[in-house]
């Protein structure tokens, strides 16, 4: 077995100019949660399969009893304007190097199909829970910048901090050596839960920065029930205050 | 020295329909335990060695005083209607990568000899002593679930929640993208001590599936001891309620 | 990509003899530091730029919101007298094997620049703030000895004890098996913090042993400001003599 | 840089049948005293020098202030009827894979020199202090057992149980998988201190097996100065009798 394997569906390729959208799991899955909303609205179809001695030795069982090995997949779907390509699935590498590797045939897999942009989805971690999310970002270009603010993303100069580790800088670091633009949109999240909130507001920057139509009933709904998650989380904050919130993930 | 070694003791391969059956070394040691009754009851020959750098780098003593290398094993048998192979041995991998190496050269063995369909046979852990031990399975194809539903196997949506890491789905999971059918069988115990009641349980389950002969009696007074055992177990939980219990492989 | 990249951003090669002076992050961050410093001082340009899989999978976000992939460089600098070339940068391996993957590309760098003489900076921790920080040092030949004491640097036969772990001996160490002869400086440094009066002190002794022209009155600025934020920490170390202190890098 | 690097400081090769000894750091450091003793005794050449990637990325520096890069050595010893190898140095591998990879080039080594036989020395851990330590044994063949006992050595059937994790017993394991006998001799100790009084009973017993002539009596007032080392050891033991003993090695 090669280290990453990435099987592709279609023999097909692409010029460009075509968009990665990354989501994979991560803090408060707010990336992965946003990339598997826009797969439900729009009817993309599957173009790669990518299974990795990086990834965890694990596989998922299903409610049918059917189990499957862990993988990522990548989905292409071919809006009025562009192709847009979407990197989504299991888990992340649990070693660096496997992050470097992963990263590196993901984008490999971008250029085939003429990528020239990415954007990469994730969470914020700040340790508490949040009202309104923020949408903090950086980009590989100082060129990029103001569209990004236009559609509602922040940049923090002391946000984040040092740097960031994983899947999502990774993309954009590597990409941005191949020649690729990259924008990097982190919606604030306690880290503790599951965050459909977060991926809200990370959706809205992330809409008005693309052409995807996407139902905004759908999402509200959503919305709503991630707010009356976020009050029982709160309530349930409020009764043992003085004790140490679990990590679910 | 290769990553994973494989060394075959008989020229002879097989064309199948084969099956191979994994018990390696895991939680309460269920699978483990199992196929080494199995070998004791049937006469198998052992048809390959496999040593490996993702082994610990361990040696096992002998009450002999004689030392040999940790390895697995593959022990083959011919029922009167079909070839059985048996993977056992005395460790998984330590590392992911590992994991996914040695599980692919355990599935290159099983094509050699003609495998078409794997049982893997593992513990599921729930943390507490359990009378009367469940056998939670999941499989690769859902048309092999009714015959295993048949044979006293469960299938319960939320167990195991998440996902299953380790040799056994590993197995499953990589022979599925072979075009294996794959079954695997994991015995509810406490995941404190070696479990052979647990090993009990899933043996009468395996065994409807299989024509392979195993002698009841035999099995039957192995049980009686485990029950004796567990009641030891049960009375050390009695003495000590509020104590950490410590973990037995 | 390979799993050490080494991007040479010019053509030159050099005869030497020329120097390598090692200052990547690390205990203090004095060495760091120090090269930064130097950096800041003297007219230096890039010659290489190095990425690798052992570095953490991490993207550094600049005031602007520009993010790129963390990585280590290799400055020149030509003073009337010889070549220096400077490593410094953003992280060191975070596996050992990785450590020695990286000093032999390193060296490599070194070699392709006509390097003889290597001189390694780095923190010595003793885990309490310290006064007048000595300057303790190792050579890779007795004959380089009385030069580095006549500089101001120490030689204590107990410290440090056992050995010392981490690219900047490393790379002596490599390098004195290419025939390369090596200084190692280590700044004395709580290790709590960043310690730039320890960097202070390593750059005086550093200086001494080269023809590098640095202003010392911006440096004493420095070690000023290093002065009162030592006083800080000692006071914020009185008020909670009881607590364990957090350590910072 | 190769993964192992095994530097032959002389072109000549053995016919056998020489006996590898094997005394690398590990518990009480049993090993390495027996065998740094023995090369005070004899006039034995070094022949091999090993670096590796698996070696901790760590330099030892000298009294004299001179560094270099961690390492182990063989050294050859033509006693009146055979040739010895002596495995000795700085350190063990930092990862499985590393011991597979490290042991087999021990081996490559050996079989150069036309070693038959191996013999490894280490401790045996028994985490508390031992006056009249033991010897306790393995073997690779059980017709080597009656010899070994005669030597002073014991073979214990519960200890030491489970199996050995490290260089010694991997030497043998994989010694034995390329015909050569192997012989296990483990010091009981502590496990706590580096341990020569351990040191000394495990030297006895090598002795008797091998034609090296050792004058005992500097051995003697090393193990004096054990006894009285280990005399402080339990004072110390005794005034602190409820606290956790610290790990020296």
């Amino acid at each position: 077995m090669e280290p990453v394997e990435v099987t592709y569906l279609t023999d097909e390729r692409g010029d460009g100019p075509a968009v990665l959208v990354e989501g994979l799991p991560g803090i408060g899955q707010v990336g992965k949660v946003v990339v598997d909303l826009i797969l439900q609205e729009i009817p993309a179809e599957k173009v790669a399969e990518i299974h990795s001695v990086f990834f965890p030795p694990q596989v998922v069982i299903g409610d049918d009893g059917a189990c499957r090995l862990v993988n990522n997949e990548v989905w292409r779907y071919r809006s009025p304007s562009r192709t847009y390509l979407f990197l989504t699935g299991d888990c992340q590498s649990i070693s660096s190097e496997g992050h470097y590797a992963l990263a590196d045939r993901y984008l490999d897999c971008a250029e085939r199909f003429g990528v020239t942009r990415v954007f990469t989805l994730g969470g914020y971690g700040v340790g508490h829970l949040v009202d309104e999310p923020r949408v903090l970002c950086a980009v590989t270009h100082p060129h990029l910048r103001p569209m990004v603010e236009m559609a509602g993303g922040l940049f923090a100069t002391e946000e984040p901090g040092g740097g960031i580790v994983g899947a999502a800088g990774l993309i954009l670091g590597l990409g941005l050596r191949r020649g690729m633009e990259g924008i990097y949109l982190m919606g604030e999240t306690s880290g503790y839960l599951v965050d459909p909130k977060s991926a809200n507001a990370l959706l809205r920057v992330f809409a008005r920065l693309t052409d995807l139509e996407i139902e905004a009933d759908r999402l509200q709904s959503r919305a709503d029930d991630m707010d009356n998650a976020l009050e029982q989380v709160r309530e349930f904050e409020r009764s043992r205050q003085n004790d140490e919130l679990p990590y679910f993930f």
